[in-house]
């Protein structure tokens, strides 16, 4: 199968948003007025990013992802992605599996597959995806001094997987598939954060653990604050109430410096409460208050004792 | 140095065009009223697409050069990009070079690096392009009958490079630095580009390799086509008229299914000569006539003598 057939049999649709899909020298979108245009690149490689042997059903849904995340992140609406794709050998069947997957979380996200490039390679999924914003994205750089930070869903289940993979630690069943199945299959927040628009005040993506992520807030934002670990301790994932034993900090570890969580986490005043709660009901997304941002930069982990902890906890970097 | 340092220092400037650009989840543009976005998406891959010890400087040339063509072709104006990037570690030297390269050109056609991603990996650079067209990009698949197809600059000489780096034949000074100028920092004929909306028919980049690349052209626009050897003699690049001996097939190899050459192919009717002319000098980019699109679907080569020739060239694949 050459590169023009495995683009055909696996990754060209029917255009519908756009003027013009795959197939030319590039894609054509046509941007609605008034709207601005949201745009994020992330690059999956294996054996860094996912185990070579993942089930590619997995693979492709997650790839895509992670990029909606980013747009979940900034308010933005789906519209459209590139897809390119270094491949060690063609496997008809793997590239089955991997565009069902891709293709299933695009549907459901109405994100439409308009072009890109396959070539020969060592694993890696690059994706571009566009989204749309109107009347202004969530930033990371806007969090206000007493606003509240919040965080949806749970953490720590998908480093959980990750360590149990890798044989770091044991995970029963059920609690090993929910795990896998959090660090596999991320479901991005994209309604949550179409919700949050003109509610939160900053927004970010936990992809690199909250610890890291919501730093990245505060430094943009020229703030700090304080997280409360009862309240994290509320966030822990299913599976980490396994191996939760009191006020240890094994289950914070994966909580807030694990990463994979794909959960966002934002800032909104405290006026803003009720419409919050709103944005996380209209969304059917759990969202969870963890502390606030205060004028001192940093961030400060205080126990229920108002005791300082977790200072040994850091965010994943690559190149680290 | 860490990921968002490696940013900081090599590839982050301040906005211009873009509302917001490297730093946060997205970036964000906002479209101008009445145009349509382009967009494309390339991967390059060492040892693949480039040699692993190649200027790091022309690499980063090269990798914006490749998708800055994909916009030429559809007669887009560039707008933005995002960078993804696969590191094995991190060498500041390179990247500094890199970037430089990189950043070097997109200044040249005020394109901006508005976001991406930074990894470890297998050395492996992706790149998305934006750009803006306004009424109707050029696409593949408006030939026509009767139209004249053209070709921009000198094809095969980047082949004859590639060829010569491989030790596979011998390229005396300074033909070889030429030749590898047209391998390594390829120019994307984007004025051109520009400059043909409203007169070409039909347009593709060159970069498989002419045969197979007008081949997408005839077979997205259901014709066929006749080219004339003798024409396509006068395409040689500077380097080949070094090798090239009467009407031997050694120099049409390169010129026909050499590929990395980023010249525009394109088809125009033949009333519109003179404004393909203008267009060419418009865009101080030569163009040269090589043959006429026909209903009987195919490409045919033919000799001055009339002679089909030629049939044994495909164009390259990165999967066959």
């Amino acid at each position: 199968m050459g590169e023009f057939e495995l683009i055909a049999r696996h990754f060209t649709r029917k255009s519908r948003r756009a003027l013009l899909g795959v197939g030319d020298d590039c894609a054509l979108l046509q941007p609605r007025p008034g709207t601005q245009l949201a745009v994020s690149s992330d690059m999956l490689v294996a054996g860094r990013h996912f185990f070579e042997d993942v089930d590619p059903h997995s693979l492709g849904h997650k790839a895509l992802a992670v990029n909606l995340s980013d747009l979940a992140a900034c308010g933005a609406r789906p519209l459209a992605f590139t897809l390119a794709l270094a491949l060690p050998s063609v496997d008809d069947a793997w590239l089955s599996r991997f565009s069902a997957g891709l293709l299933a979380l695009a549907d459901a996200h109405d994100c439409e597959l308009i072009g890109g490039d396959t070539t020969r390679g060592p694993l890696n999924i690059c994706i571009t995806v566009l989204g749309e914003t109107e009347g202004g994205a969530l930033l990371r750089s806007g969090a206000q001094v007493g606003d509240e930070v919040y965080v949806s869903g749970h953490l720590g289940d998908a480093h959980l997987a990750l360590r149990a993979l890798r044989g770091e630690l044991h995970l029963p069943e059920p609690m090993l598939s929910w795990a896998r199945q959090r660090l596999e299959r991320p479901e991005p927040r994209v309604a949550l954060g179409l919700a949050l628009r003109g509610v939160a005040s900053a927004a970010i993506d936990v992809s690199d653990g909250l610890i890291g992520d919501l730093g990245h807030v505060l430094k943009a934002s020229r703030v700090g604050a304080t997280l409360h670990t009862d309240a994290l301790k509320a966030r822990l994932g299913l599976a980490q109430h396994e191996l939760w034993h009191g006020a240890g900090l094994e289950g914070l570890d994966a909580v807030l410096a694990g990463g994979d969580d794909y959960e966002l986490a934002f800032t909104a005043a405290p006026e803003a409460r009720a419409a919050v709660e709103e944005a996380s009901a209209r969304s059917a997304t759990a969202v969870h208050r963890i502390g606030r941002i205060e004028r001192q930069p940093g961030l400060r982990l205080l126990d229920p004792q108002g005791r300082s902890v977790g200072h040994h906890l850091r965010a994943f970097d690559h190149f680290a």
